[in-house]
């Protein structure tokens, strides 16, 4: 069988690297960059290249953006005394859905995972206690995932911010809404009960 | 809640036109390609840049490629009395993955549906017509879908063809393979019964 021409082939070869694209997805995605005028194709292309020059961390939360503050850290109505510790900027997109939470954030740039080489040294750990230190901040709430590595950096955090006598707390643990309690396992259960409140 | 900030915003605006890219989708490819060093936003514009301004309908059968003829027409190895007529570049990539088909492709670029306006003249079956009456053909294989506007659009080839006195056929109809007989739904199984071969 002969295969697909060369450009149309390295399209295939970047579209497959992104998750959740398989080939058949890539082909079906080419293809439609491929049919008209091309508009699509360098639309997505240039919004390519402008992320990929102009997005960085925020100077303050590590969270990406294309200025020098991120819109939350700029925005003059966010209670700043109460910081949302989180792993990564996608992270805060999905508290900002929910659109609860009114503090500022700040974004650890991963997990702990000493045996993949993610050691405390390459997550905002210092610039985390440095933004503490300045005072101001009244709570900080570490949101890490609720697994192993998330709870091992939560604990780190923890650590890290002692000295500073800020208030840490952590994300409720529990059912999780909307399923089923015969869903729920053994751990489930547990956080479940340690955790109840007063009806 | 906030917005992603400016050029984040345009890119995801751009991955969710794809098709099969819902917001999730967007979102965790986005952030995806936003991890690191960037070396894949950037290896992905590139790409989709050059298809862009190189890929191009085929001299020959109209399928697309980079150069002046597609990979199949300019391979010597292939049967040049052998048309398979199909609709979309994408079925050339099927037949090819099959890898029996060894002759030369005709790619009409669509299929007859005169109700959202895409008549006869928008696709190609007067170069077919033209590939055809200038000789060496033998046979040429309707592969359009077999739904009814293929249907229509294969009559509408070999009414075009008649005058040339090429042979046409027309893929098989039946069962399809590997599914259940149950499955089969009464169209199936009325060209299961009518195409029956000897055992």
């Amino acid at each position: 069988m002969s295969e697909p021409a060369g450009v149309i082939a390295e399209l295939l070869a970047e579209l497959v690297k992104l998750p959740g694209i398989g080939p058949k997805s890539a082909e079906r995605i080419a293809h439609f960059l491929l049919a008209g005028d091309r508009a699509s194709a360098v639309a997505l292309a240039d919004a390519l290249h402008a992320v990929a020059s102009k997005v960085r961390p925020c100077r303050t939360c590590f969270n990406l953006t294309d200025g020098e503050l991120c819109p939350i850290c700029a925005d003059p109505k966010r209670d700043a005394a109460l910081l949302c510790v989180v792993e990564t900027p996608r992270d805060v997109n999905s508290f900002e859905r929910v659109g609860s939470f009114r503090g500022l954030y700040h974004v650890l740039g991963g997990r702990l995972a000493p045996l993949d080489g993610m050691g405390p040294e390459r997550l905002t750990f210092a610039a985390l206690a440095e933004r503490v230190r300045t005072g101001g901040v009244r709570e900080v709430i570490l949101a890490t995932s609720p697994t192993l590595e998330g709870d091992g950096t939560a604990l780190f955090a923890s650590n890290v911010l002692a000295p500073t006598g800020v208030a840490v707390t952590r994300l409720a643990r529990g059912l999780p809404s909307g399923s089923s309690l015969e869903l729920a396992n053994a751990q489930m259960l547990a956080d479940a009960l340690e955790g109840r409140r007063t009806f």
